[in-house]
Order: structure tokens, then C-alpha cells, then sequence
């Protein structure tokens, strides 16, 4: 059964907000808590609930631990999910540093760059390698899916030379809408996902700065401009 | 006008769709268009853009670039914003050198640590000051809102910190839910918004991370196991 793509993002909602109950001692909730904290409807929570074969009815509350459970099985995030991040400056350091990616048995299976003052040097006892020496570490090592860290105007050349290698699944951290390596009409080049079967999610640091200009925002400011 | 926060995100979202059109030279697009892109219904577009003065009507198209300017207006994002980084580590410094981020007139005014290893050395031409001179610092220079890039344990006294310092919007990268430096009861500080007039936003780079998990699953995989 496939997920509808909006689901799976509130799927992710829901368990980002069932950790933060576990965090508060929280041990119960209904799909009116969820939904006002995940801030859409009751009936939406309670639909999207039963692709994680929860068929809820209006006043029954959830166990917390056991739907967390429930959705991290269903999203797959009890699988063991070996990483390779490509692009090893500042971004990519940071990433591979973040304490929390190896939660959830994300593995950082190799570190990847092209150049020759990083190359050779090791983080958190990784090597970081060539990436002439991708295609024969993924056939050889089985990476599921690549952290893509390099600066923007690398991204779209270095996407390709992963799909390349025969690495489907990328999570974009620059700034860019990737295009597939071989696009077929304007509408599905516009899309992140799916193409060829290669999936692109985009982590959008920028979404959250620019949602925060809002609730900062001056109303009367008197350096407001155009730009 | 206060705009509800749901339609604040949404805005980001069409925010982002018009730029990634824009980058595609396509001029013009529809309710329906942007609500494929968004994953919402055109009708719910239509609604969002009548907080951005665009009353449409179904089947009226919207030039981009003049869509894209309405929502950076009402947003704020045409306004000078200083912010100040918190957390020199390797993601400071990477937020730090992140080529986007001065889009938007976000500008960098001041980065703090309290490692005195750190603090004294310079980033993009800007001193790492102490965390002992931030009040100082905002009542001097102004400062509208922080990036908090401190490790996760640090992050609530950090937190505390800018609030006492007087900057009350923070974008937090930490994977922790920030509570108010005094909360009320337990419903009001497990929301992320508006604590005694504190906005905190989160950038949640693994929730990409898990979303890109599901698309990536392996539905029979033999490595599959509870966790």
C-alpha cells in the first residue's frame, strides 16, 4: 500500500510530535491533541492514522509509545539505513557531527568529496574519499541513501553522479531544485519526487527563518522596502 | 491583520514554489497549479492568498514574480533583518558560511560562544564574541533575532539567555523542544509559538530524513526489526 506523499509528511508531523510528548512525560493523546498541534483537522489525523493501521474513532485516545512505534515501522524508520554524506566542507562536517543522525540506525557508511585538501582527512574516524571512488563503494558497501552537502552550483553535476553510482535516494541540503539527470516534460522536472525512481527530499532551513520574519516582523518598520 | 499560523507555512511553501518557477522561467501559474505543487486544494491556495491581497477567482492565473512579491512583503522578508548566531560550532559555522543565507536582507550582526577556544576567532570577517557581552551587544546594535546552533543539552539555558538579552525570535536547530523561560501549564509549552511573546521556530532536518526513509523502505527487507 503507498502512502499518499502529503500523508507521509504528517506522518512525520505526528512522530516528531509524539517524541516531544515522550520527552514531557506525555503518555496519552487523541487525534484532537495531535491535531491541534500538528494544526489540521481531527478527521485528517485520524484518516492519515489508519495507513498505520489505526482505525481511530472520534474520543479514543492513543498509547504515545505505541503509535511512535506504529509510524516509525510504517515510514521504515526501524530499518538500518546505511548513508554516504557527499560534500564534506563546513555543511557536510556539521552533518556528519549532528548528534542525532545516527538515531534511527541511520549509519554514516562513507564520507565523499572532491577536493584534494579534504580528501585523505577523517571525521568522527571516517575517511572522506574521492568521489572517483563512489561507484565501486556503493556496489561493494549497499548505501541506501546520500546526504548531499556540496555548495549550490555543485549540487545539480553532483546528483548525477550519484544516480550514477546507483544511489536513488537523496536528501538536498543546497539551496536548488535538483533536476533529474535525464527530464522529461517542464511539469514532472518540477516535482521532487519520483523521477526515474530517483526520490529528492529538500531540508529547507530557510522555511523556518522566513516563517520567523513573519512573527518578528515590524509592522510599521521604517527601514521596510522593496527588494 | 494577523494571519493564522498554518497559512504562515503555507505562504512559505508558495513562497518557495514561486522561486523554484522562476528559476524554471516559468511566469505565470494558477490556484490549481500552485495547489498540486503544494499538496493542498486550489480552493485552500485561493483562501491562503486573500491574506496577501489577491482576491482570485478559479480558473485566474497569477503572474510569478508579482505573486512572489506580494508574499514577501506580507511575510516581512523585504525588511532588514539583524541576527545574531549562537553556537560557534561546526553548525554555527556552517550557518555561518551558508551562501543563502544573506538572501532576503537577513544579515549576519553578531556570533557568540563560550568557548574560549572559539571565542576571539573570526568567521566571514566577523569576531565570535562571549556570551557574557549579548545583552550588551542587542541593546546596542538591534538585534531582531537569533539561529541557535548550540549542542542540544545547552540549548534551554541558551535559550534563556537571548530572552533575558531581550531578543525574543529564535530559530532553533536543535533537535529539543525549547520551553519559555517560565511556563505556564503543560498544554501552552509543548506549542512552539508566542510564550510570553518568545517565537521559537524549528529547523528539523531529519524530518526530510525520515520522509526520504519511507520512500527509500525496502518492503521485505530481511534486516527489518523492532527497535
Amino acid at each position: 500500500m503507498t502512502i499518499p506523499s502529503a500523508t507521509v509528511s504528517r506522518l512525520v508531523t505526528y512522530l516528531r510530535i509524539l517524541e516531544e510528548l515522550e520527552l514531557s512525560e506525555v503518555r496519552h493523546t487523541s487525534s484532537g491533541d495531535l491535531a491541534e498541534r500538528a494544526q489540521v483537522t481531527a478527521f485528517q489525523v485520524r484518516k492519515d492514522l489508519t495507513y498505520v493501521g489505526r482505525h481511530g474513532t472520534r474520543g479514543k485516545g492513543y498509547t504515545v509509545a505505541v503509535l511512535k512505534r506504529e509510524i516509525i515501522r510504517v515510514l521504515g524508520l526501524n530499518q538500518r539505513w546505511k548513508v554516504v554524506i557527499v560534500g564534506m566542507g563546513r555543511l557536510g562536517h556539521a552533518i556528519a557531527n549532528f548528534p542525532v543522525a545516527a538515531e534511527y540506525q541511520f549509519e554514516y557508511a562513507g564520507l565523499f568529496d572532491v577536493d584534494p585538501n579534504v580528501v585523505g582527512t577523517s571525521v568522527g574516524g571516517l575517511p572522506i574519499r574521492h568521489m572517483s571512488g563512489l561507484p565501486k563503494f556503493v556496489s561493494e558497501q549497499g548505501v541506501d541513501m546520500a546526504f548531499l552537502t556540496v555548495p549550490p552550483e555543485r549540487a545539480q553535476a553532483a546528483a548525477e553522479q550519484l544516480v550514477q553510482a546507483g544511489i536513488y535516494s537523496i536528501l538536498n541540503f543546497a539551496p536548488i531544485v535538483l533536476r533529474p539527470p535525464a527530464p522529461q516534460d517542464e511539469k514532472e522536472i518540477s516535482k521532487t519526487r519520483e523521477h526515474h525512481n530517483v526520490t529528492v527530499e529538500n531540508v529547507d532551513f530557510l522555511a523556518g527563518m522566513k516563517r520567523l520574519a513573519y512573527y518578528t516582523r515590524r509592522p510599521s518598520g521604517p527601514e521596510a522596502e522593496d527588494i
